[in-house]
């Protein structure tokens, strides 16, 4: 079996992407199950090397077909345009962080590369260095024209998918209609396949507490959810709920589902981050390539210092061989 | 120092309370903490202590200061009308959980005990004997005239304390105004001194993902909860906040802070229930009077087994008795 050749794109060059990225290969699972590709600039990356201790040869690519083991495969795109510093949010490596995304979803779009993982952000840096996108999953869903995806975080026995992210709490309320939970349930069940769960246990998680109580506290489960989820049954699929929003992710720790359909941002992300700070995988589901993440930020805090955490990075890098070849 | 007497209402008798308020008084730890005394029907008791193996003799009592040590104390008030069934919703059994609570609350008010401890009751059972309430709360703020009361959860190194609980999420939204904010914050200082906190370290959590991230999505962080945490910090609290909800939990547990102010139900419920399913406690803070309860319902499918989990009774029952030597 050929190992899927996963890109990784560094992130912001001032944050801890580039070592998190250089520290996961040296993963033995990592080397073993995939041949990475690096998504960078080289002085970024030789900087970060030094940092890390990394002692392979650092080999330029003009295509990642070229990639070989044993090497710390890059393909280059230009450095930041001024010498950069770490921990700070600068338009420079805004843009180069966005230089590599860009590269990556194009290889992945023309199947040069089977999956791309993505290496922090920081959502200010890409703004004052013009680059007009909140974060990465909506750089992936505009450049690869995608309309109907949704954010599935696994981590610490949890795999939850969100019907709504990052808007306010009133709007994920008018966010959850039968159209897209719909949707997301259907995102579930064939995420989780790829996930490598084979007959997928959905539970769609309630939006108000005691999942309405019968409408007396919001008749939003009554009017979108429970007839979303009656549909997606009619259509084979194996769901259950609404689940109580607060037992659901219990009775997913105790293996009586696979997977979530939280309503809103904060439900998924709340037992998440609970079960597992460090090691999450930001996963979008969706795209017509197959795009996971670290679940966490620049951190600027230990950017430069070689010690961040690259648990995460291996996570991502393990979910993204998975659902290469579970595609 | 005199132990504190606690009262313990039994709950539904057709549930699992009358059997884990006997076993709570077979603990070491109650027996030596305090002087416990039920409130129930020697009839439900006699029943139940069949069922756990409860050997000490029953003592019926005028006045709870009549109780004595090594006895099952007990304030009885007239068994349910009929016989009754378990694990079964019955006006009887609702209207005898109701008659318990009620003598409890009076001897509560009157001094006569210094807590009490609540065991589960099942709203149907209350409304099909035609008590209207919706739980244990309300009877509690109505018959002690309470406006401002939250509820207040421990467990699992969790300690939250909600501004809303059983509303619908979009109601949820409306109630988090700057005015309950800032009483659930001095609520919060309040009972985690009565917990035993010294100099309690407040984090008001926010309402929208990311706090709302300055305005981006939602503005109920800088229009109400901002102006309540600046409130609260200039009367000399110490809150911190608006915090993430998906890291506020997180950092709670890492010992950044002693408690949390939940904006909603979901917000608190889901990372309690998370860390802590079976051992939570539920305190109604803001009440004239202690009350404290265990954190989960009439298990009927435990009912009349003698196998329920007493665990959350007992927790419930340290908990009333610190909060009243803290008194």
């Amino acid at each position: 079996m050929k190992k899927p050749v996963i890109g990784i794109t560094i992130g912001d060059p001032s944050g801890v992407g580039p070592e998190i990225s250089l520290m996961a290969l040296e993963n033995k699972e990592v080397l073993e199950s995939c041949a990475p590709v690096l998504y960078g600039d080289s002085a970024v990356i030789e900087r970060a090397a030094a940092i890390v201790g990394a002692k392979r040869e650092v080999l330029l690519l003009d295509d990642p077909g070229q990639a070989k083991e044993g090497k710390i495969n890059l393909i280059s795109l230009g450095a930041p345009e001024r010498p950069y510093e770490f921990a700070k949010v600068q338009g420079e490596c805004g843009r180069a962080a966005f230089a590599y995304i860009k590269k990556a979803i194009e290889d992945a779009m023309a199947q040069k590369i089977d999956a791309v993982v993505t290496g922090p952000i920081n959502k200010e840096a890409l703004n004052a260095g013009g680059i007009n996108y909140s974060g990465h999953t909506e750089i992936f869903a505009d450049l690869t024209k995608t309309k109907d995806y949704a954010m599935l975080l696994t981590g610490g026995g949890i795999r939850v998918i969100h019907v709504s992210t990052h808007v306010a709490l009133r709007e994920a309320c008018d966010r959850a209609t039968k159209e897209r939970v719909g949707t997301v349930i259907r995102l579930a069940d064939s995420s989780a396949r790829g996930l490598g769960v084979k007959n997928p246990r959905i539970a769609a998680a309630g939006l108000n507490p005691h999942s309405g109580e019968g409408g007396l506290f919001g008749r939003e489960e009554i009017e979108e959810i429970i007839p979303a989820i009656e549909e997606a049954r009619a259509a084979g699929l194996d769901v259950t709920g609404p689940v109580p929003p607060d037992t659901v992710f219990v009775k997913l720790l105790n293996g009586d589902f696979d997977i979530v359909v939280a309503m809103y941002h904060d439900q998924g992300h709340i037992p998440l981050k609970l079960t597992d700070f460090m090691g999450g995988v930001n996963i979008t589901v969706g795209l017509p390539i197959i795009r996971t993440s670290v679940d966490h930020g620049t951190a600027y805090g230990k950017a430069g210092k070689g010690t961040a955490d690259e648990s995460s990075m291996v996570a991502a890098l393990r979910a993204a061989v998975q659902l290469a070849l579970n595609r």
